[in-house]
Parts: C-alpha cells; structure tokens; sequence
C-alpha cells in the first residue's frame, strides 16, 4: 500500500480544533503539505494514509490552533518592569513617555520586537497584532521571522520619534500597506492611537482610506472612566459616539479596552459589527476598569483577546491572559458559568482571526488553512489527571508548558526549545539597552 | 586562611529576604547550617567565610522565601477539571460532593495529596494549609515528604467519610494535634469547615481547647453574599458576629474568603487580631465575589494568599496566585497602586507564616529561620530585561519558572526536577483513580 508524502504527519493525543467549540478529537492527526492544514483525521487512518517528511508522536499533549493576540506593542519588552504600581498618568507621564522619548529608535523596535517574538513564540503565540513607532521596522522583523503580525501603524495629532503630524503618519502607513499587500505575514491597519489623541479631519481620512484599501483600524477605546468623562465634557459625547458619527463604527474596527459600555455604547457596538478587544491583565493592573465580556457576547459582539504591551501586564504569556479573561468574566458576570473555557479558548483564536478579517485563513484547525499550530505537554506528573483538555488548556496550564508551535507549518518550537532565533546574539543585545536605560536597583 | 564548613551555601545574582519588604541583596549569598539559615552576605565574603558541602551558583537567579498557600484542600488535586463553569451549588452539589461521597478514601486523600505536593514543590511552595477528609492521611504524607504544613481537620455536624458527628470529628483532631505536637513539618489546626456547617456547641468547645492548645482555627468565612444574606434572614446576625459572639474571633482565627466585608465586620477582624487567607482566583472562578485586600491592609489587618483547591483553581502555583492578588487588589480598589508587587509577595510569604503563628520560624530569609527558600530562573531570554527583580517575580514569572525548592535546607527541586519522589509510580497510581472516577471526553 502506497503512503501519500505530507511535509509534517502530527499525532497527538487530544486535538482541539476549536471550530467547532467545545470539541476534542482523541487520537487523531493532523497532516500539513506546505503551508496548510490539508487532512484532519483518526490516528489509525493517518497511519494507513500518510507519510510524513516530518512526524511528530505528542501521546500527551493537545493539539491546538496558534494563539491570537489581537492587542500590544511589542517593543514595550524592553521596558518590562521599568515602574510599576503607579496610577495611570504617573505612570505614563513620569516613566513610560519620558522613556521612549528618549529611547526608541528604529535599532530599538528592532531588538524590542525581537525579544517579544521569542516570548510569544515560546508561550504559544503564532499571530500577534502590534501598534508602535517605526511600525515598518516591526514588520520587518515579523516578516524576516515568519510570525504573523498585524502592523497597526500608529496616527496621532503629534509629533514623535516616527512621523511629524497626522498626515505623515498616515503617508508612511500608506507605503507599508503597499509593500506588505500580498505578505502572509504582515497585515497592515491603521492604528490611530485613541479618540483623545486623533482630531476628527485624521479619522475621517482613515476611514475613507481603510475602505479603499480594505484595511483595518484598531483603536483604543473607552479604556478608562476619566477617558468616557473627559470627552463628554469637552465634546458633549461619549467617544464611541464621536467615532460612529465620524463613520468609524464598522466591522474593520477593532476596539482595544471597551471598560466603560452603556446601553447605548453596546447598541453602537453591536451595530455596527465592530470587534473588542479584551486585555484583561492590563486593565486590573492600570486599575483601568472590567470589560463586561460575558455581555458582550450574549449580545453577539466578536470578542477577542490581548496582552497590551509587557510594560503593562508584565509578560505575554496569552495562556495566562485566556484563565484571566475566564476568571474575571465571571465575576464580573456574577455567573459562575459565564465566559466558559471553550468560549475563552475561542476569544484567543478564531475570535482574534476574525476581529483580523483572516477567519477563513487561521484561527482554528480546519482543512485548508495555514498550520498555525501549538501543542501543549501535559506529560508532568502535576498535570495529572486530565479529564477534560480543554478545561487544562485553559486553567491548568501556562505558557511554559507549550512544547511545540508552528507557524504555516514551519517549527518555531520544538519540546520548548526555539529553533530559529539566535538567542546569544539576542541577549547580548538586550543587556545592552538594560544597562543605557538604568538599572533601578 | 580556614573556611567554615556549612551544609549549603547558595550565591544568587538577587536575592529577596521579604523581610524587610522591598529589599533586593544583589551579589549575596546564603549559608545553611542543618535546617537553618546561619548567614546571609554579600558574596565576596561568603567566599571567604565559607565553605560549603554543597555550593550553588545561581548566576540568573532570584533566590527568595518559600512560598506559603495559606488555604487549600490537597487530595482534591484528583478532581481537578472534573467540573468546570457551573454555577457554585450545581458544581458542588452534582459534581463534588456525589464525587466525594463515592471516592474518599484513605488511599485516595494519601495519592491526591501527594499529587498536589509534587506540584506545589515544582511551582516554589514549601508550607501549605490543607483541610480535607482524612487529615491523618495527609499528615503523614506531608511528614514523610517533609513539606511543611498546617493540617486543618475538619469540624462538621454531619457525618461524612471521616467521622460522624462534631464530637467525633473534634476527637480524631485531638489525637492528631497530640501526635504531631513536636513535628516542624506538621502543624494541626481546628478546621470547622464554614458557619452554616458547625452549630454553636461545636464552635464553643473549639475556641475553649485551642485556647488550651494552643492552636490554631481556620473557617471558610462570608465567601458569598448568598452565605451572609442566609445567615443573617436565619439567625438575625451576620456569620463573622456570630463568631465573635462565641469567642471565637482572635489571632488564632484564620478567615478564608472575606469577599464581604462591612464596615463592622472590618471592625471585628481588625480588632480581634484575625488573619485574612485570600483565595482570589478560586473567588473569581467561582463568582464568589471580591476581598477588598487592600482595604483590610489599610485597616492592619494581616493578608495571606491560598490556591484554595486545585478542583476550583485549577493549579497550586502560588506565582499565578500572587500575581492575580495584585492585580485584582489594586481593580477593586481602584488603584493602580494598590497592593504592590512587593506587598503581594509578603502576603505569600511573611504573612502566611504570620497566620500560622509561626513568623519566627518561616516566611522570610533571615538568621536563625528555617532555611525554607526558593529559587526562580531567570535566564531565558524572553524574562530579559531584569529591571526589578520583585516586580519580575510577581508579574512576569510563573511556577514553571521556579528552579530550587529547600525545605529545612533539603533540596526538593533541584534545575527543576523533583529530587525525592518516585514520580513513576504517583503517575500510575493516579491513572488509576482517573480510570475509575471517570472520563467526561
């Protein structure tokens, strides 16, 4: 009997396709021809079917499609830890601003951005949405490494290290959206900042811009009480409201935070197909507020998750943020069965694909679309007992624990070890902007 | 020039004595003598000072108290993820207890609590508070592991695996306090399981033979309103004034939960001297509500941090514990510089030992305590950069980052491998229990 040659040829003891939630697959596997999932099927009838170049033998792990982090700014790393435990504007105003004034250059995205990469990759991230300066250079080290990213080049009234005023943010922005068009890797939306940050006349062009080019705007919105209050004072509405009347509101939207929801914002929201995203670490720790996701949903809103950047959460480690969302949705819900560990697990996969408009190419295990793939180890004896995978994916485990993560079939991972970065260099660099940006102790 | 021989010295890049809070030592070293720390300095003197059977570099390294999970119910680590996402009477009514009533056994409390203990010296704890069924069991697994711990027997009016009635339940205890009355790894402690399981006459003998005793209490206390609302439609007066009423409100008194707190039962902890044990992610998953931490430190009142059981967590690691105190402290305190990632590390550590009544004996790194320390690997590239070092251990770190675990200088955890437990045969006898109790996929 003649085998069929596949590039990788996975068994796994569980597989969690994810699609359709709440589902798991014993004993079966996964076959990849390039880039693409090209068979799911029992592992018995793969053996029978398939020979593949590569294969893998998981008894005791799960399988599952690469994780989404639909929000963060990725060089932030190098500030991890820098301050903590000050109120938002202290915070802002007194370390973080100050720091990347004088910090943040195009060398320092490049090894910032690089040393997010490897902490996504190695906790089990494969697609990760990224809103910082010298976007450009974020891509390039995105796409050199072959982790997918969705750039959202920043658009602020102001000028900084990047561009100069609105429009050359949106030029420059406009010049990566060309040279990315046909990448697999890097996508490229608009990232004006936050609605106390872009004036009207920078929003309005960015919609009729995202329309033309089909691209998407992810924005931080209604992320603290003082952000809702301070704009109806100045402006008379709430700035969900502003940002609908200005033609916003639509399913390219990505909104970041979404802590303070009326009525009426859930309606805007609900409407218009805009997708949330969820950063719940970030919130608790800024003491920003809680996003209702549990309402959320049941309203039929896209909900997805994100880290924010490390110097606010202080890691990105999403298997983390996933039992968080869980945990505080259902206090928040006061439900104890709100925002259920399948649910949370979609949030972190095919909901952040779909907030991406890439659902029919990622976010789940599915015939035809990229292998973009982890595997979690469950093997220690602390792991034990296993009654139900997805459960442990979601409450038990943590990043460390995932063993294995492909990116369009390409192994990043391998039993926890990075195979394609070069650590040293990595590291040599890193203590090098440690010791310029000051060692507080 | 002679050196002094000691039984370990351990040279840490930093380390974190926790008392006093905030400290970080950088280039010292730690000398243990049999079960002591004899010597804490800088680590050119060290060298010079000593030398020791057996010497540690830990160049990458945090090298801190053992942690303290100040609540918990280890053999229930069998249970883990048997149930998830149900409202709390319908997960402890059709899951856990039926599960209970038909699986307790001495076997069964002897392999789940050995279970949890493999994952909580993997994760960084060396002390935990346990209360479950069978507390002779687990005693004298935790003494022939030599893990430190506070057993907790139970105390209820109706019968269950272990007794029959609250005179029968108080009698077993009696017998285990008198047991373990000179143990260092076994601290037995009265564990009238909440006020609405314990009636006053049992609650009345309890606070009358730990005063005798010399022991200590811990209750399950306002874990939801549903608890306070019941006591107070059925008895006219809230749970926490019904036991002070009885005397039972003192510094022996650990109160597990507290997620509701008025203004007069502040007033009752804080001038009684009891502890608070804070169990935030079990709370949370369970849509128990909020312990306003940050409040109760206002007040003076002393805060340790439990896992509570792994069937409603769903892991023992403390870190993930810690870092969910801080985080949720400062949202429901609406302050983001509430509960410091210093102040969370105190309550896993110093303040649990504090509860116990033994802050002289564990909880921090100093002289003439037990050398119950922990070490945290640090070296990945994806934890660089290192600013803060107690930041770092809070926000960014997980259990799975903990490299060495010492209990009375014993090495339990050794470049994360446990030393002294023959995990082969833990995982056989596990599988069993998970073949029998059942498989929900």
């Amino acid at each position: 009997m003649t085998h069929i040659a596949v590039d990788t040829l996975i068994f796994a003891k569980w597989i969690i396709p994810v699609v359709p939630e709440g589902v798991v697959l014993r004993e079966h596997a996964v076959a990849v021809t390039g880039s693409k999932i090209t068979d799911i099927l029992p592992a018995a009838d793969a053996a029978n079917k398939y020979q593949g170049k590569n294969t893998f033998h998981l008894n005791d792990h799960a399988l599952m499609p690469g994780l989404i982090n639909a929000h963060g700014h990725a060089a932030m790393n190098l500030f991890k830890g820098l301050a903590d435990d000050l109120p938002l504007m202290v915070w802002l105003g007194e370390h973080i601003w100050p720091a990347e004034s004088k910090w943040v250059s195009e060398k320092f995205v490049a090894d910032g951005t690089l040393l997010a990469i490897t902490e996504m990759l190695r906790t089990g991230t494969t697609f990760f949405s990224d809103m910082y300066f010298y976007p450009n250079i974020a891509a390039e080290v995105a796409s050199q490494h072959k982790i997918r990213t969705q750039v959202c080049f920043p658009v602020l009234d102001f000028p900084t290290n990047w561009a100069s005023d609105a429009d050359s943010y949106i030029h420059k922005g406009i010049e990566l959206f060309d040279k990315y068009r046909n990448s697999d890797f890097v996508h490229t939306a608009f990232g004006p900042h936050a609605p106390y940050t872009v004036s009207d006349e920078p929003l309005k062009k960015i919609v009729t811009l995202s329309e033309q080019l089909n691209a998407n705007i992810q924005i931080h919105l209604h992320e603290t009480a003082f952000e809702v209050e301070d704009a109806v004072a100045k402006t008379g509405v709430r700035p969900i409201q502003r940002l609908y009347d200005l033609g916003l509101m639509s399913p390219a939207l990505q909104c970041v935070h979404m802590t303070q929801i009326s009525n009426d914002d859930l309606k805007l929201v609900t409407e218009s197909g805009a997708h949330v995203i969820h950063c719940p670490e970030s919130n608790l720790k800024l003491a920003s507020g809680y996003c209702p996701v549990q309402k959320l949903t049941n309203a039929g809103v896209n909900v997805a998750i994100g880290t924010d950047g490390a110097a606010s959460n202080n890691n990105l480690d999403m298997l983390a943020e996933i039992k968080t969302t869980a945990l505080i949705g259902k206090a928040v819900a006061n439900d104890a069965s709100a925002v259920s560990a399948a649910a949370a697990l979609s949030m972190a996969t095919i909901n952040g694909a779909t907030a991406m408009g890439l659902a029919e190419k990622t976010g789940s295990l599915t015939c035809g679309k990229w292998a973009d793939m982890i595997a979690i180890d469950f093997s220690p004896v602390y792991h034990q007992p296993v009654y139900d995978p997805i459960s442990h994916v979601v409450y038990s485990a943590s990043g460390a624990d995932v063993s294995h993560n492909w990116i369009g079939g390409q192994l990043h991972l391998k039993e926890k070890e990075l195979t394609k970065i070069d650590i040293v260099h990595l590291k040599a660099r890193v203590n090098e902007w440690v010791e310029k940006i000051g060692n507080k102790q």
